[in-house]
């Protein structure tokens, strides 16, 4: 036992999961298991579900889906003979019932040795249960599944008695399930409660999805928990893309081993399948040398992301071309060049839609883009059906069928904006998109998509809408960082440049600087305020502050407001601008947006729940805006 | 206190409550108030969450919202002279956090008497917790709220414990917030414990969304609950309507008064606002009178049910003027139908959009229902602009700006179905219902939502979805309600008599008895079987059921399967057909879909939860399929 416990050849499999399809994952699995026997390993750790999936929606109602994801398990366990095998998956309780009246769900870690399971010690349950369901943000697992703090209070004991290591041959593994372990919501950590209970490493088998700046942290927390508690701590993270429909979310890996002095072994690396294979030191005394650097998250990770996220999704919708309405103008170059790092230029067409409106500029700009993509183009004007659309309709006069009432119709040229806006996306690139054999993008990034800064069936359309989690400045960044890692140039300077303009009409002609009503570096901050902070910020806040002279920095707005307001009146009738914005016509186009493809907290969907209320102010708010214009309430 | 124990001057106040607007619902509230003090009632009830409103997405999350809501209730509490008040409010422990990390907020009753709030019998709590938050369907309530249940978890005490009735001086309230009081998750009911307690009645207050056959369960289960526990139930629901983005949801109030004796008083009508006066007798001796027939839930129900939602939804949107585009088939009729009863009718206006496809027939159907309407009508061909498309994009060919790739561009007769469907919509419909000043309908029904049998920005799009709740053949039913309690018919005959088809192609000729692929009769309740069942079928369990011939008999489908299908491979072949369109495509058009009004259970949206993954069948599926095919696996 001695030797055994000095080191431990472990594999960790950061594999690939594919979501909903067990029998498919357990297949590699078995692959992977049966490689790591040849190989001589005695450890080998699968991520969190790693046979079921994750982000599965109602799927985990169907009996027929949870009889597979079991018999996939069965199969798993006979498969260890000779190995100590970790790996997720939904497990059953058929004597109990969930919350909502099915049998009882867990989310569950598998030990498996010499085919059989190994409960935790003192454990009913031949499996190790989630301690802490996260019921926030995209997560709904508290939905279908039961956890050990609710067990524990249902069976009135502590939630740290029920938490114990599973004895193996290898050593005693304190098993956890993605457990944030920084969560103050546990009594005492899960990790302290293994130690406590004696165990000699410290798995974290997880599904987490990539949340940009989420990775530091969580290095920075596993690296003083394995110090502090003097025992190594294995992490194994899928790779992968799962959607909870309206949300489609990436899976990172980065799985790796930190050592009994917090020192950590590199890690998988991001958005690829990996197994990492290490001896992994038991005694506390042996250190893999000195640590690694704890890496700041990149924008480069944040581009591998949505480039790994494009590429999943399209395969998960069947879909290998891609269009991409390119306007000159900068979301679109961004989403054309993501697109151009994930398909073989032959399967990317950009597609300009010129009206009277476009100026040479962009029109001149989308060219170049796809000269520097060295992708397909095509120019299809957008005039001649705009002007079928105003004959048709403008004058058009509707008649009751016994004449006895008639009302003439008129389009506005708002009404205008919004016609060639459609027009372009539904008449045109839907039809392209599948004479093409592909789809089409979605380019709006998330300052449009917060006040409905675009048009529903127009360019709010589209299979997926992979910038709407970015603000308007985060594109930009993203736009720089492309063309510092491209050998030349693939977004046209010119479009970084160029007014950002919807060029909608002659009050939004680019070369004479007229464009978007936003200032973004302001709104951008300002809307974070409302939609990605954790203390969500409402107009109310927002007035307070401004009035206390401290908006500035409490949004992290480089600028002065005072240089863009001149007065409490102007700053007011923007903020309601924008406000009554968000909360009502951006939510109904909110909901028919396409799937948004999430990198950063507080994507728009599942993980932003809104409600169509119409704008609302609080009596603070009024009260506060009445002293500011010095007015009675 | 004898004389006030025999009779307590009661009034239920079925309040129609606003979303997210608790100072308007406060101002309302104060004023029944007012009144009910001056009509001499004695004790006053208001629904759950009246002072907030119910679906609000993550609204909780904004503490200006929450400190609103509390503002509210300290008005009402100090109205209260003279007077009990019970209402519905969120609740703040600011001490404790919930599962999210955010300040832990309940779903409580407050009981308000001469200025003060009163808690149950030794609580620590000047309000009552609702026991059991449910988290399932429609509702993450747990996603905001902590229960009674979790409470009594977490001091390690006994449900039932903390249940006990609030004293007042009109009796001991037994207060239940929208306890359904049949569920099997409590040990003990908390009608039992609030009866064991000591209660003199139960008051459930509620905000029970409106569910087809919800009513009737209610009521019997209610009734045989007041007559065992031989106490009075007051029940207490609110009308309105609320979504939670992709699903809107009524409240039908319907509430009423259960004696000792389970005999019920008549409710509060469906879908209105109602003051309810009662004088409860508390002496179980004492009786209503003859007990009132138990009502079946209706289709009249159900109709009040879709025009009080596309009412309110409309308001709440701030439209007041609709477009439906008339093709001359069923589900645009019902749906004009439905509008023409809540609309004037120069604020409804019919658009037929005929192409050659189009039969004279539908053509004239469409111009029928206008007259039988007396709405606005008028026709918008999409011959030209489906010309201009096919001109602009067939043969088409792009090319690399460099010349060196080219690829033509091809639609053929199965996209061009689609190119005309979007024309409809997102050209004509959306700029007729601009320039008209309103908003158009999505006349999906359920059948074609499930298996997306409907194209994307064409016939899915639209302001709501008011009858994608409904399968094809519930909405004849409707069409023929609609006609039976109107003066005159509405729907013209022929709609219902027609072929159902979407005229998109020579092979739709509704004139040849040529249209839609699907004999609604069966697959509507094949797809019931997916997508409404609490135990959710899938093939495996339809294919188990045709090899033994109860396929018919499970699935409810009155007919014979071997006339539709000649052997087992045609049934498999229409089985994965269509299961591979519900789990496929019909998947990615649902995210992208309207609101949908929900009046059953499992409505598409936020009720039943999907994650794009495509078709996927089990193991014991494909065994079946081989095994009935005569085929090795």
């Amino acid at each position: 036992m001695t030797a055994e416990r000095q080191s431990v050849r472990t594999r960790l499999e950061q594999i690939e999961v594919l979501p909903g399809r067990p029998r498919e994952n357990t297949a590699h699995m078995l692959a992977r298991i049966h490689a790591a026997r040849t190989d001589g390993i005695r450890l080998v750790v699968f991520p969190e579900m790693a046979v079921p999936g994750y982000l599965l929606g109602d799927e985990w109602e169907r009996a027929s889906f949870l009889n597979e994801c079991v018999a996939c398990g069965e199969a798993l366990r006979a498969a260890s003979d000779g190995l100590v095998v970790v790996f997720g998956n939904v497990a059953l309780d058929p004597a109990r019932r969930n919350e909502d009246g099915r049998v009882r769900k867990y989310n569950a870690a598998f030990v498996a040795q010499d085919g059989a399971f190994m409960g935790p010690a003192g454990s009913a349950y031949p499996f190790v249960i989630k301690a802490l369901l996260p019921n926030y943000r995209e997560f709904d697992d508290s939905r279908h599944f039961f956890d050990l703090r609710k067990l524990a209070l249902e069976e009135g004991q502590s939630l740290d008695a029920l938490i114990a290591p599973v004895p193996t041959r290898v050593g005693r593994l304190g098993c956890l399930i993605c457990e944030d372990a920084w969560d103050a919501d546990y009594a005492l950590s899960p990790l302290d409660a293994l130690a406590a209970n004696g165990a000699d490493l410290f798995l974290n088998i997880s599904a987490s999805p990539y949340t940009l700046n989420k990775n530091h942290k969580r290095n920075r927390v596993f690296a003083d928990h394995a110090e502090r508690l003097k025992r190594p701590l294995v992490y194994v993270n899928k790779v992968g893309v799962q959607n909870n429909g309206k949300t489609v979310f990436t899976f990172e890996g980065q799985s790796c081993v930190y050592d009994a002095h917090g020192h950590h072994t590199d890690c998988g690396a991001p958005f690829e399948a990996a197994s990492l294979t290490i001896d992994l030191p038991l005694d506390p005394a042996v250190s893999f040398g000195e640590p690694l650097e704890l890496q700041e998250d990149s924008i480069d990770e944040l581009r591998l992301a949505l480039e790994f996220g494009m590429r999943r999704f399209l395969e998960q919708c069947g879909a290998t071309r891609v269009v991409v309405g390119a306007s000159g103008g900068i979301d679109s170059a961004v989403a054309a060049a993501l697109c151009a790092r994930i398909l073989p230029p032959d399967q990317l067409l950009l597609v300009n839609m010129p009206s009277r409106y476009n100026s040479e500029t962009t029109r001149h700009l989308a060219v170049e883009l796809a000269e520097n993509l060295g992708c397909l183009y095509a120019e299809v004007p957008i005039e001649e059906s705009v002007a079928t659309t105003i004959a048709q309709i403008d004058g058009l006069v509707a008649r009751s069928p016994d004449g006895s009432m008639a009302r003439e119709l008129k389009l506005t040229p708002f009404m205008l904006e919004n016609v060639q806006a459609r027009d372009r996306s539904s008449r045109i690139l839907a039809a392209v998109a599948s004479a093409f054999g592909g789809v089409f993008t979605c380019n709006a990034n998330k300052s449009e998509a917060t006040v409905g800064y675009t048009t529903l069936y127009g360019d709010l359309g589209g299979f997926m809408a992979c910038l709407a989690d970015l603000w308007k400045g985060e594109v930009y960044e993203l736009s720089v960082h492309l063309n510092a890692i491209s050998p030349s140039p693939v977004i046209p300077q010119g479009s970084i440049d160029v007014m950002p303009s919807a060029e909608l009409s002659a009050d939004q002609a680019v070369d004479e600087q007229k464009g978007d009503p936003l200032v973004y570096p302001y709104h951008d901050r300002l809307f974070a305020s409302w939609v990605e902070w954790w203390n969500r910020a409402t107009p109310e806040e927002n007035l307070r502050w401004y009035a206390d002279g401290v908006l500035e920095k409490q949004i992290g707005y480089e600028g002065s407001v005072a240089d863009l307001f001149p007065d409490a009146a102007a700053f007011i009738a923007d903020l309601e601008r924008w406000w009554n914005l968000y909360q009502g016509m951006g939510i109904a186009k909110r909901i028919q947006a396409p799937p948004v493809l999430g990198v950063k907290r507080r994507v728009f969907g599942f993980d932003h729940r809104e409600s169509q209320m119409g704008p609302r102010y609080t009596r603070a708010y009024e009260a506060l805006k009445a002293e500011l214009l010095g007015r009675d309430l």
